[in-house]
């Protein structure tokens, strides 16, 4: 057996909790070889933005690139130190040196190949191999880094090209049904299929970026998720024939949507797809639509898009409003986007139904509504949040 | 015409001396062809260093390579966003990705050869090229770093490459005939020779490292020295047929000196031989050796260490003392080194006497005397440096 284990920023933040990540990797290593993959310290990452930042009104992406990678270079040299003072060969490698290319646009390149020749010479040689996350190097020999994420993405690929397992130890100790702060109840589960994760992942919940997930499953790679304390069991991620299937897995509630309504829009596909040609344009994205008759002639478009965007929207309803001064548009403030999701959905049916039934029996005014094969998702009232989220997760025993 | 400039840390601490820096820089690019080199800002290598100590006893060497780096890495990403806001392409290197590749111990390796072809592109690109100094990669695709002046290096050595000029802007103005804090008439020099150059920098001035004249010598690059303020001319460096010499160019004096001196030591080669050697194993440098009769059978000998070498010294002393029971030992505190130098002295003889006479109407008591065929070094009471550098200052017209 060999394994990935990841640490994020917030297990690496300063030296004393590099050693005591170093001392769990020094026992990890005396059973089998260890690669490790970690982030920059802390909020080191941040800290190198705002200095870009004052450097340059608009920093070119390439030097960001070269700028943010030192992050990573500085934690795994220093992690590296940390192994050899407690007596274990070890030995720290940037993104390009670990063999890993991307291509794509800077700040967010993707993985396209890696060598891992290099580490393998080292693990045959009784080595740690400490890599830096998040960066590798493109074909003209520039530093490129993954976005956000991106320290995953390098583990799970690394682990995906040498056959490991990927162990992502981070500053939560699992998955839960749904988030313990809300639903103190909630359960950790032990495992969850990719499929589900991801989905979780992209409707808001912060384990796992759902690119990382998207790798582990194309290429079959058992990713376990727990605390960097390693204080008690995390959570595996796998392939679906592996889990005893559930028809509601988990619960995820995202606190930034801002549901947006255009009343009395002109019935016209033109017009209705210029909303959205207009807003993506804007870099706005836009996700939950729904589209209703409100006469023959007129529609009511309802979607909602991130809270960070509210002053970009706004902008552009007022715009909107000169070419068809007949509309109304309102924005829904304090509005909470609950999402269920599980892959037994697929073969279960009436989820949806009961869905609505709770809320019913609530009394509680459910909006948009959007499902995919395997989530059903609707906004509700913020303040209706807690009351939902335990009665949906009573009912489904998460 | 094309030009390497180097900028050294203190010309790049903050953003704000960074963008001076830049503005110099857009003004040059406009006329020629610039390759910059940079170091690290301010004092981020010794808070490197400190962090390295904080994070092991024994930092491994390779590690301190991979975390030193980081901090050109970061000022050449910077620098570029700030030549990028400027108007200017711009594009940041690191070591290695200047095609620079270097041989030997970590922490101190050498320059064996440079592809610069990459560099080539992006100026033929009409691109300001903007190189991190002072680290490049080895055979095993390992970063390493070139230990202290190394930027300087890198600078000459890319000049030497490329068939340009080497510009040096520091936070001093120039190379002077002698300390102007010491002298305060001293005359900066339009030039001087690589060689004077060299001996004064071996002697203790300085200006820049022995090892990156020693390469500009070899490779006839053209080196200049100025203020990174650059409002006043600085030095040139330069081959001897180029400039006209005179007996004494300059005076260097070193304060980090301790004389070491050793009565009725048994006349015995090997005993002599054993105490450079175990003191070389010691790692104590050894400068200024005499040797003198005291006896047919007993010697007295002098040499000078470096004042941070004192505890070591000591220590030697007393077991030596313990192996030879009637030698007697001490350190003469509280003295300085004096070197003049000059290609002068080759063909132009008397420069000693003229110094000695110069001391004896001083009535300043010598001691240590050594010459090469270019300078002339003694030591002297500190409190008498002012006084000698004065009179030698005068009298040879520097």
């Amino acid at each position: 057996m060999s394994v990935v284990m990841k640490f994020g920023g917030s297990s690496v933040a300063t030296l004393d909790l590099m050693k005591q990540v170093a001392s769990h990797v020094v026992a990890r290593h005396q059973k089998e070889p260890v690669v490790m993959v970690i982030s920059a310290m802390g909020k080191t990452t941040n800290q190198l933005v705002e200095l870009a930042k004052q450097a340059s009104n608009n920093p070119s992406k390439r030097e960001l690139d070269m700028l943010l990678a030192t992050g990573e270079q500085t934690s795994v040299a220093l992690m590296t130190m940390i192994l050899n003072d407690l007596g274990v060969k070890a030995v720290s490698l940037t993104g390009y040196q670990a063999g890993i290319k991307t291509e794509g646009h800077h700040t967010k390149n993707k993985i396209v190949a890696i060598d891992i020749q290099k580490i393998k010479r080292y693990l045959d040689d009784n080595t740690v191999v400490v890599v830096a996350g998040f960066q590798g190097m493109n074909e003209s020999g520039d530093i490129t880094t993954l976005g956000r994420g991106g320290s995953d993405t390098s583990a799970v690929a690394l682990a995906a090209e040498l056959g490991y397992d990927a162990e992502i130890y981070t500053n939560v100790d699992g998955v839960y049904t749904i988030d313990p702060r809300i639903y103190p109840n909630a359960k950790k589960l032990e495992q969850i299929t990719y499929e589900e994760m991801k989905e979780l992942s992209f409707l808001g919940a912060k384990v796992m970026e759902y690119h990382s997930l998207d790798i582990g499953e194309r290429h079959h790679v058992k990713i376990y998720v727990a605390s960097s304390q390693m204080n008690q069991p995390g959570t595996w991620i796998q392939e679906e024939e592996m889990i005893q299937v559930k028809p509601v897995t988990g619960v995820s509630i995202s606190e930034q949507v801002l549901p947006v309504n255009i009343k009395y829009l002109p019935n016209n596909n033109k017009v209705v797809a210029d909303v959205f040609v207009r807003l993506a344009k804007d870099g706005v994205n836009v996700d939950m639509i729904s589209e209703s008759y409100s006469s023959k002639n007129l529609i009511n478009l309802s979607f909602t898009v991130s809270v960070e965007d509210e002053s970009v929207v706004t902008s552009y309803l007022t715009e909107l409003h000169q070419t068809y001064p007949e509309i109304k548009t309102s924005l829904e403030q304090d509005m909470v986007k609950v999402s269920l999701v599980g892959s037994g959905m697929r073969t279960q049916s009436g989820i949806a139904a009961q869905t609505f039934q709770i809320l019913a029996e609530l009394d509680v005014a459910f909006r948009l509504v959007t499902t995919s094969e395997i989530s059903i998702s609707f906004t509700i009232p913020r303040k209706e949040k807690e009351r939902v989220a335990n009665a949906i997760a009573s009912h489904f025993e998460l």
